[in-house]
């Protein structure tokens, strides 16, 4: 009976599924695939940053493997809004043939040309500038937008009517009623599509840990006006290079105390040009203060905002508290604002960075001192009004580490949602919407497991580095190598050469020749005797591992080569 | 006029100097040294855990040259608690000939006595166990204790009477009205120093950035409650297995609770059964559950205690959040209370396990969710109140980074300490105490700047390792390296075997046979004409750093190697 059941189950052929390639049990690199019938609609395609454990990755992209596959089914990619989690995956799909439309608003359209241009892919993308109020048809799927408050000018929502029903998705957002831009999140377009029913809300959790909500951004204007009427040097500000809605609220309190600006630091110099020329920043760009005058002006005439707010290496904040930065020094009076909270994984840098400030004699206020920084993303209140609104009858939190997710579906429960209607899934475990249950009903049942893991982009190599080089990485960061090189002759196995040693990161060879003195007899020791080849390199490897161990209580990766000349 | 009196100045020999080996500037292996002609007394020898960039190291402890140089000047260690970052180095300073009397309080003792054991040197060292009310005269120093609150039993700060006046070291402290063990800082002693004069203030700057005073430990109770009258499973605290105050606590909760502590993870095995011995804990040690009786026995009857609050790799709690912990397997149902913060540079760690254990189904509490801990270090009123009690002379901020440093000099500052009283100092940077001024008061100068960096303890190998093998690690880590070997005819120059190519961390040499092939050729090109060795080896360094960068955008470490045979 049961098993019946289950057999009419299966026979009926899902309406639509939802496929998450990122950001689901894990930060960053945000993908979501809608597919119906053949039909894809992606949203969003974003990298992530590599964690402590990915040794030498520069970035990593989504394993995009199911679109890749079907890329003439692709009928459109949807980009939520500019930040790297969200967009800087695409180039990668560009250069993999993705030739779909791809659309968002104009900002981060302008930043994602800057990317496919630097990647020579600019002429092979299909782009299109979109508002809020747009409404977009791609195959079967009805895209419409909502205005979003976030970290990013003009980001946006999306809800996409599917033969299923409506989809809701979030992306980064929060409620905030006096936002910089001054346009809050559209909160009557999801009361509207609420009232009209939604079948699945997909909603952020970055801050499924916060109560209550996130403060307003007007509470970092407070502090703004504070630090400008207080301070008597230069002010100096740093954030994320994305973080226009900051630049902007520096332009305006600055503008009021008689400060002028100035900007440092590659990226955000890029991305304020380009802020002013598609008028997302209330200032010209003439205004902007030169390297000059940032140091000759008095220093209450002056603000800069710079790269930096996360202690990264090569930023120009990190550059100015180690003392050399090209263009600018710090000096006694100065004040620094890192306008951030370290991302887990960064504290180190980031407190490095304000010991290193305190040392050049500025003065610094960081978030564990005062209101600095306001988080893009909303908190618990945040995602109890979006469910208010939304009233969905799925629910599926995106955008978080397990733990978010975890705690944003329970949060769902208390809410009023049914357990069975919430679903707690990662990258890769999809979901599918049909008529399961025989009726007119839509339900949502768990799909097949695809594989998306991480690519790894290192330098050029895209996707060639996986677990074993990585674990050799680790291996060598922690205990070195030591290469042994003999060579015998090929006609009567005799050693001519050797034992040669190379060794780094195990000692510290010129301070250490005896012991390499002792490592190379120890190996003389085993291979006195003639030998296959193989059986050399065992031998070696063996009496190099022990040597090491007992001698010095390491477990550097030994590589013997026998060579026969 | 100036000249003169400053070579007058001069004249003057202090008859004290304060040393920091450790934990100014830095959080970790603390270590203070007092000089008073030709007598030292050591307070504290620490150690401290690597940083990221510390690759494979295992350990820090300070370099301590200037004591190694006079250690029969040494008149007394004196160990204010058992804290690793206290006590962690002491072994290494007995091993280098240290047999000056060590004098701590009987817990402190008991687990350096474990170390010592460890290492084979408990013969070594000359242990003297000490009570809050104990008064020591060591050569020209009399030292006296006051018993503090920490998250260590039976801590003590430090009073010592020396030429030049009395000196007071808080160590690491907090003012609690409601301690676990019912013993609040000694107040009364601080009071009375003070009122007798205090040259020298040295204070805790741990939490300098938090306003007002820390927690009660009383409110982790409260949690406790509140988790053990809620929860109908089992539940599994987890903090450092030295914060047997917290053990403490959970075993006084559980008893009201009808539950049975069981405890799990090796340094909190010993460490309890230490404490029990030592009449720390207030449990016999058979009431302990058993491995088995913590599976069998109804979940809402056992509490259970284990190493892991921080995500470290190899202890119980994160072996049991990956599902392969030898003796304990999570289940449906089972409460996680991982009582700590996560230091910085752990989040990564700690956040992982956190969602581990969402994975195998516990319920989870952590810091963001609750009051699950509070620190053992006070807050800026606490800081305000020791200020108040002590009234210095000078103060010099310590265990810190440079920033909580800075904050704390300034919050002294705020307090009324003039500007030039108070000294913000580093490792290895000396204050001087003397009759400087040519009258009877005691003034403070700043000394000469002592070599004060790490040692790095590797394996067996202790200071061995310094920046160069470091940075190999770095680079090993990130790029991974390639050796390139080729044999030539020692008599005619033909290269008679190779290139020959090793790599690890570079590519995946399995799935890259081509690549490697033509980094072969790109050898073979620049090394077909005869040349001395060291040529050749130039040659291919160049040729493969080249080929490497170009063809896949990557900088391995390149090793090239020319043998004659």
């Amino acid at each position: 009976m049961a098993k019946q059941e289950q057999s009419a189950t299966e026979a009926v052929a899902p309406l639509l599924r939802v496929i998450p390639l990122g950001g689901l049990g894990e930060i960053g690199k945000n993908m979501l695939v809608l597919e119906s019938g053949e039909n894809l609609l992606i949203i969003d395609a974003g990298l992530m940053f590599p964690t402590s454990e990915m040794h030498g990755i520069d970035i990593v992209i989504p394993d995009g493997t199911y679109v890749i596959d079907r890329l003439e089914q692709v009928r459109g990619v949807v980009l939520t809004h500019g930040h790297e989690d969200h967009i800087g995956a695409l180039p990668y799909f560009v250069e993999q043939g993705l030739r779909a439309p791809v659309y968002a608003t104009a900002l981060t359209q302008g930043l994602l040309e800057v990317k496919l241009r630097e990647q020579k892919l600019l002429g092979e993308a299909d782009l299109h500038v979109i508002t809020a109020d747009d409404v977009i048809e791609l195959g079967p799927f009805t895209v419409e937008f909502f205005h979003t408050t976030h970290s990013f000018p003009d980001s946006v929502g999306v809800s996409v009517t599917t033969p299923a029903g409506r989809i809701i998705h979030t992306s980064d957002y929060r409620f905030d009623p006096t936002p910089v831009d001054g346009r809050p999140t559209e909160e009557q377009k999801l009361r509207k599509w609420g009232d009209e029913g939604v079948l699945l809300l997909l909603a952020d959790s970055t801050n499924a840990e916060r109560r209550g909500s996130t403060d307003s951004e007007a509470t970092v204007e407070t502090m703004l006006e504070e630090v400008m009427s207080q301070a008597e040097g230069r002010i100096l500000l740093a954030t994320f290079a994305s973080n226009l809605g900051r630049v902007q609220q520096v332009i305006n309190v600055a503008r009021r105390h008689g400060r002028r600006l100035g900007v440092i630091g590659r990226s955000m110099v890029n991305n304020v040009r380009i802020a002013i020329k598609l008028g997302y920043l209330d200032i010209a760009e003439d205004e902007l203060l030169t390297a000059g005058e940032m140091e000759s002006l008095p220093g209450n005439q002056v603000v800069i905002v710079a790269t930096g707010s996360q202690g990264e290496p090569t930023s120009a904040m990190v550059r100015m508290s180690m003392g050399d930065h090209r263009q600018l020094a710090l000096r006694e009076g100065d004040t620094v604002v890192l306008s951030a909270t370290p991302i887990p994984g960064n504290e180190e840098l980031f407190n490095r960075t304000v010991d290193n400030l305190f040392r050049q004699g500025a003065n610094v206020l960081y978030h564990e001192l005062g209101n600095v920084h306001v988080s893009g993303h909303g908190g618990q209140d945040d995602y109890i009004r979006m469910l208010d609104l939304t009233r969905p009858r799925y629910f599926v939190p995106v955008h978080g580490e397990y733990r978010h997710l975890v705690l944003h579906a329970r949060l769902a429960e208390r809410w009023g949602l049914p357990k069975d209607r919430i679903f707690v899934i990662e990258d890769g475990e999809t979901l599918e919407f049909g008529g399961f249950a025989g009726d007119s009903e839509m339900t949502a049942r768990r799909g097949e497991k695809l594989e998306a893991g991480h690519v790894y982009v290192d330098g050029l190599g895209v996707g060639d580095i996986g677990n074993v080089v990585l674990r050799d990485r680790k291996q060598l960061s922690q205990e070195g190598f030591i290469v042994c090189i003999i060579a015998v002759d090929e006609y009567d196995g005799e050693i001519i050469y050797g034992p040669e040693i190379i060794s780094r990161g195990f000692v510290y060879m010129r301070e250490q020749e005896d012991l390499i003195r002792r490592a190379q007899e120890a190996v003389s020791k085993v291979v006195k005797k003639k030998a296959p080849t193989a059986v050399l390199e065992n031998k070696i490897k063996d009496a190099l591992g022990n040597f090491a161990a007992r001698e010095i209580g390491r477990r550097p990766m030994v590589l013997p080569l026998v060579i026969e000349v």
